[in-house]
C-alpha cells in the first residue's frame, strides 16, 4: 500500500491543460491498486497571493467541482480542503523550528517569487514548511510533482530527517514521483496553456462560448486548398483523439482542401464528446453547492482524525503534555 | 475593563531577578480592578532554542510552579501553556501571509540572534508573527513588555492594521505598557542577575543551598572594622526590606564593625522571611504535579473557547467555510 499526497492549487476552474496534465494523471494514480490518496485543495497556500475572501472561496469551490466533475471518487480518495485541517498549521510551527532559515531564504521558488512579486510576505518564505507539514502529517510516501518542485520535496526530506535525528524516528521520508509523462499542452496562441497567458480552453463552458474559444486558436494563413502542417489545433486534437481519429485528421491536413475552420469544428466536437460526462457532472455539482460542501466536510473529518493521531505522537516526542 | 496579555519565557525556575522584575509586577497588575489578564507560558516560542523534550517539559513545569508559588490566582488570571491552544499556530499562518518578509528579516531581535546563534531556524525568523497571533487572538489591549520588545509590538500593530485594511476591522491594535519601573537587579557578581551569567539567586532552594548562594555574593576586601559603601548585598537587601530595615542596614554599613558575612546573613534571613509563603507554596506544588497540570488544563480550556470564537470570525472574513 502506497500513501500518495497531492496538493491542488486553487486558482479557479482548471483549464484543459490542468485537466490533461494534472487532474487525469492524478485520478489514474488513485485508480491503481494498493494506493491511498490524499488530494487536498491548498487554500492555506493560496493566502500567500490571494487576499480577497470572495475570490478565495470561489476558487476553492470551482476547483472542488472540477475535480469531482473529472470523476474523483470520494470513497477512494481522501479529498479535502487544507484549511479544514488546522493541525497542519500547528505542525508547521514545530517544523519551522527545525527548518534552517538560509535553506528557505535561498530556495529557488522563493527567490523567483520575491523577485517578481510586489508583496513578498512571510507566507511565501514559509511556503515550503507548510508543504512539508502537509506531507509529513499523513506519512505520505509518494508525492507526485513536476520537476520544478523537486527542491520543495528535498526540503521536506531535510526537515523530516532533522526531526527524526533530534526526537527519534517519527516521520516517513517521502519520495518524489515524477508526473507520468511531461505533456506540453499548447494554448490557443501556441504557447504553453496557462491561466496567466489567457490562452486557455475551459472545457466546462457552455457550448457557444467553448466553440468561440476553440475558433480563436491562432493558425497560419494557408489557403483552404493547401496541404497543412500539424499545428496547435492538430496537437490538441491528437491529445484527445483515438489513434484512428488522429490518423484521419493527419490525412486531412496532408491532403489539403481541409480548412482550419473544419479542423477547429472537429476539435470542438471531440471535446464535447470526450468530456460529455465531465460537463454533465460539472453542471450537477454547480447546482448543488451544499453537496460539494458536504463531500469536502466528510473528507476533512476523516483526515482530521488521522492528523490528530499523528500530531499527538509528534507532540509527545517534543515534550508537550497535551 | 482592560485586557492584558503577557507571555512568560519558560527557561526553568525563575530567579530572584525574574521574580522582582517580572512576576511580582505582573501579579500586581492582575490585582488591579477592571483588568482581565492572559498569562501564558511561551513553550511554542521556546522551541526555537530548546530541542530536548525533557528540558522543555521541565522548564515549562518549573515556570508554572514558580508563578503559582508567587501567588498567581487562577480564578483571576487566565493562566495557560501556549502549546495547549493550537489555534495560535493557525492564526500565525494567516498572519504570515500579511507580514512583509523584509520587516521580519530586518527585525533587531532576529538580526541579533542570527548573528549569535549557530542554529538560525525559521522559527526564530517567524517569532514575531507567532507573538502577534498570541496577542491578537484575544484582542489584548495592553501588552506589558520591556523596552527591548517595543519593535515586536510595533510589528503586531502593523500586521493587525494590514489585516484590518484588507478584510475589514477585525483586530484590536494593542498598546505597549512599559514595565512599572525598570529595576536593575544585581546578581552575585554585581552584574545584572541572569540565568546565562550563572550569577542568580534561586529563592526556592533548600535553606542550606540558598545560604551558600548568598554567601557567594562578591564583595570587596575591606576589613570588618571599616565603614562600607552600599554594594550588591545592600542593593538586594534594600529591594526586599522595609524602609526601617533599610535605614538600619545603611547605618550598619556606615558605622563599620559590621562585616559582609553579617550583611549576607541578614539578607538570607530577609529572603526566608519575605518569601516564606512562596517557598511553602513552591514545595506544595512541586509535590503535586497533577494539580499543576489540572490548573493549566483548566486555564487552557477557558482560553481555547475564546480563541475558537475569535478564529471563527477571522476565518469568515478571509473566505474560509469552516
Amino acid at each position: 500500500m502506497k500513501r500518495i499526497l497531492t496538493g491542488i492549487q486553487a486558482t479557479g476552474i482548471p483549464h484543459l491543460g490542468n485537466i490533461l496534465g494534472a487532474i487525469k494523471p492524478a485520478l489514474r494514480l488513485a485508480a491503481e491498486p494498493d494506493t491511498e490518496c490524499f488530494f487536498f485543495i491548498a487554500d492555506l497556500h493560496a493566502l500567500t497571493t490571494v487576499r480577497d475572501a470572495a475570490t478565495l472561496k470561489q476558487n476553492t469551490y470551482n476547483t472542488a467541482v472540477a475535480w469531482l466533475a473529472n470523476g474523483l471518487d470520494v470513497d477512494k480518495v481522501l479529498f479535502y480542503r487544507q484549511s479544514d485541517v488546522p493541525q497542519v498549521a500547528e505542525l508547521s510551527w514545530y517544523l519551522n523550528c527545525l527548518a534552517p532559515y538560509p535553506m528557505l531564504a535561498n530556495a529557488h521558488a522563493f527567490k523567483d517569487k520575491s523577485g517578481r512579486l510586489a508583496d513578498v510576505n512571510a507566507g511565501l518564505f514559509d511556503y515550503p514548511v507548510l508543504m512539508a507539514a502537509d506531507i509529513l502529517l499523513y506519512d505520505a510516501q509518494w508525492v507526485p510533482m513536476g520537476k520544478d518542485q523537486t527542491q520543495h520535496l528535498e526540503m521536506t526530506r531535510d526537515i523530516a530527517q532533522a526531526f527524526n535525528n533530534c526526537y527519534g524516528r517519527t516521520f516517513v521520508l517521502p519520495e518524489l514521483r515524477m508526473a507520468e509523462r511531461l505533456m506540453r499542452i499548447p494554448g490557443t496562441d501556441g504557447k504553453k496553456m496557462s491561466k496567466s497567458y489567457g490562452n486557455y480552453i475551459d472545457i466546462f463552458l457552455p457550448e457557444a462560448q467553448l466553440r468561440k474559444q476553440i475558433m480563436g486558436i491562432v493558425t497560419d494563413s494557408r489557403p483552404l486548398e493547401a496541404p497543412k502542417e500539424p499545428d496547435t489545433v492538430f496537437t490538441l486534437y491528437e491529445l484527445l483523439a483515438s489513434p484512428e481519429q488522429t490518423a484521419a485528421m493527419r490525412q486531412n491536413y496532408r491532403a489539403g482542401n481541409y480548412g482550419y475552420g473544419q479542423a477547429k469544428q472537429a476539435l470542438f466536437e471531440l471535446i464535447l464528446e470526450r468530456f460529455k460526462s465531465e460537463r454533465k457532472r460539472f453542471d450537477y455539482y454547480c447546482k448543488r453547492p451544499d453537496e460539494v460542501e458536504s463531500l469536502l466536510a466528510q473528507g476533512a473529518a476523516k483526515v482530521r482524525a488521522r492528523a490528530d493521531k499523528k500530531l499527538k505522537a509528534v507532540r509527545k516526542k517534543m515534550g508537550f503534555t497535551r
